[in-house]
């Protein structure tokens, strides 16, 4: 039986993840400690209260659920629906479906406000359809659409939201750590995000915030959460004083997501969310000398997730991308859904997002597409 | 903002995490590659392969699932039960009732075969339950009781589940890489297990096996399964050829569980569980001489999880598993459920289980114990 060697070092500017920095791996490889060691809620503590500043909350559910993203997008829906509730979602990109999905098997009426790829959607969709709705129990929507590079702006739709009663629920997963996340400020009552994209830590952990308002609902729950390794009633007996027993956390990502949260306020957010912005210039400046153009809305483009348009003259874009892989260690993503073939995903995220790796990248795909 | 130092030096010695060695340790912290990278699936094959020589079983749906031994559990459960289904679940500690009420959200009709804790269950049992019921889906019971130190046989009971048309799951989270498991002679459909107990790798994973016969019932269901993120069909889309994307797999994890494999196959798999066998015996021998005595049934002791009752002069256990924490770095478990206060728990599993490290503990119990 063969071992798989040391993995080959790659520059990771895909939709993620991306690069983690020496201090972070450091940390990882840690030895493990109990899940009911004292020191393990000291470090959990430091945690939580991190997290709080990069979503900009004060909500004291903020902690980092076992589980990637979709673990914690299915963590609010499966919490906050119960079966004939009415939701709505917006979407406009790969995972506004998801989130339908995953509504949709936990039995939620779903009103999709459908948006074309690669723009915003507009508060007067929500609003209209939520005029024509009654009694809507949650609106959903993405911050940060990893699949199309568009940065959706929140507030308005956080305000129709509880105008009409309901709860709103946003997608963090490609904003947390690279630009300002400002859950209270824009209403939200849950969100999730993820620790591998601009946070700094390696995949695995999910980190959720859920506000009181939220709260009140899942206690007014009339069924039991139909998820058991989600609920977060248990969840809140585990991590909150009383400490009880739900499962094994895992501890070594928790170092790791620690230090992350370490080298972010070290570094300061303001300044963090400026170099995401300022490389992803450099980025976007420099694919532009070469003809490649962005595919999301002016104006709304994310500094994390570069989404362009493939030029028409690459046959085979998979074989660019391959090349960039293999030959340069270069992993930039392609298309999802009926994007692929269509677009790329370019990442400057986290320890990814450095003039470095951007200039090398330009270089590289100017190689292999003018050659 | 502080951020926790190293964490300390800690033996563990409870129901897990266990130890985890430099090597496993070295892994862990290497720099993560993308969940399409074609270095991710040749470790991903080497694991699957690896995870199927401990299980003892052929199955081709053998993987590592995101998240912890519980999330194997509910995984198992969801995809095999639809609401009305009957199931018959044995329960003789703590993981048992977890199986039950895991059940019970998700709609099932669950016959409950009540043992005593620490002591087995009889296929008598489960033979005169499932005469009285008609089509029963699913008959479930736990391999290795981590709550009580019970080693459960599990061959009769899978024949008898056969022999009623109904599937067999088994929980090995306690048993897995510290003793055989054999599901294909158990006649096991579906198992799961944990990363972070005799497996010799971090928390994180949840290793786990599906037979072509459970995958039939899955592909029989009327209904979609309402979890998604743990819907087999879903990650068989990810693991298996088509390698579609499902969620952003936790490829750190991934590497120190590949190399904790390639330990346990240097090692070898019979000389592991020997070892496994003469710790624990090395330890109970010496628990006899100062009078702490074994809690679980005769000729079914776990090698893995040795369940103590606590002698009747210690007026305060819990101050005695803080003095082994703080003054020795020895981390013991207590007791789960109504065993809480009764019994101690005490790991030997994985790179925990040492000579050294049974011998201090000995003498450090010695110490605080008549002292």
């Amino acid at each position: 039986m063969p071992y798989t060697p040391l993995p080959s070092p790659r520059i990771l500017l895909g939709p993620g993840p991306s690069c983690v920095t020496p201090r972070v791996l450091e940390a990882l490889g840690r030895e493990p400690i109990g899940y009911l060691d004292p020191e393990l809620f000291t470090l959990l503590g430091e945690l939580r209260s991190g997290l709080r500043k990069l979503f900009g909350t004060s909500n004291d559910f903020t902690l980092p659920l076992t589980g990637t993203g979709m673990a914690g997008m299915e963590s609010c829906l499966v919490n906050l629906i119960e079966p004939g509730d009415s939701v709505v979602i917006g979407v406009a990109g790969f995972f506004g479906t998801r989130m339908v999905e995953i509504s949709r098997r936990l039995g939620a009426e779903v009103t999709v406000i459908e948006g074309e790829w690669g723009r915003i959607l507009e508060p007067e969709q929500f609003e209209k359809a939520l005029k024509n709705l009654s009694k809507v129990k949650l609106v959903g929507c993405v911050h940060a659409e990893t699949s199309t590079g568009i940065k959706q702006p929140l507030k308005a739709i956080g305000k129709l939201a509880h105008d009409h009663g309901a709860l709103f629920l946003v997608d963090a997963v490609t904003s947390l750590g690279g630009l300002p996340v400002n859950l209270d400020d824009a209403g939200a009552d849950a969100a999730y995000s993820a620790t591998q994209k601009c946070v700094g830590a390696p995949p695995g952990l999910a980190p959720i915030s859920v506000s009181d308002r939220a709260w009140k609902a899942v206690d007014a729950r009339k069924g039991a959460v139909p998820n058991w390794y989600y609920d977060w009633k248990l969840l809140r007996a585990y991590f909150d004083d009383a400490h009880l027993y739900h499962h094994t956390v895992p501890v070594n990502l928790y170092y790791a997501l620690n230090q992350a949260l370490a080298e972010t306020m070290e570094e300061g957010m303001e300044n963090r969310f400026s170099r995401h912005e300022q490389v992803s210039k450099l980025l976007t400046d420099g694919l532009n000398e070469i003809g490649i153009y962005p595919f999301a809305q002016e104006g709304y483009r994310l500094p994390t997730l570069n989404a362009v348009i493939i030029p028409a003259d690459v046959q085979d874009e998979m074989a660019v991308r391959k090349r960039l892989l293999f030959e340069y260690g270069l992993e930039i993503g392609g298309g999802l859904g009926h994007l692929k073939g269509k677009i790329w995903r370019i990442g400057t995220m986290g320890a990814s997002a450095t003039p470095r790796n951007v200039l090398l990248l330009l270089a590289a795909l100017k190689s292999i597409l003018h050659n």
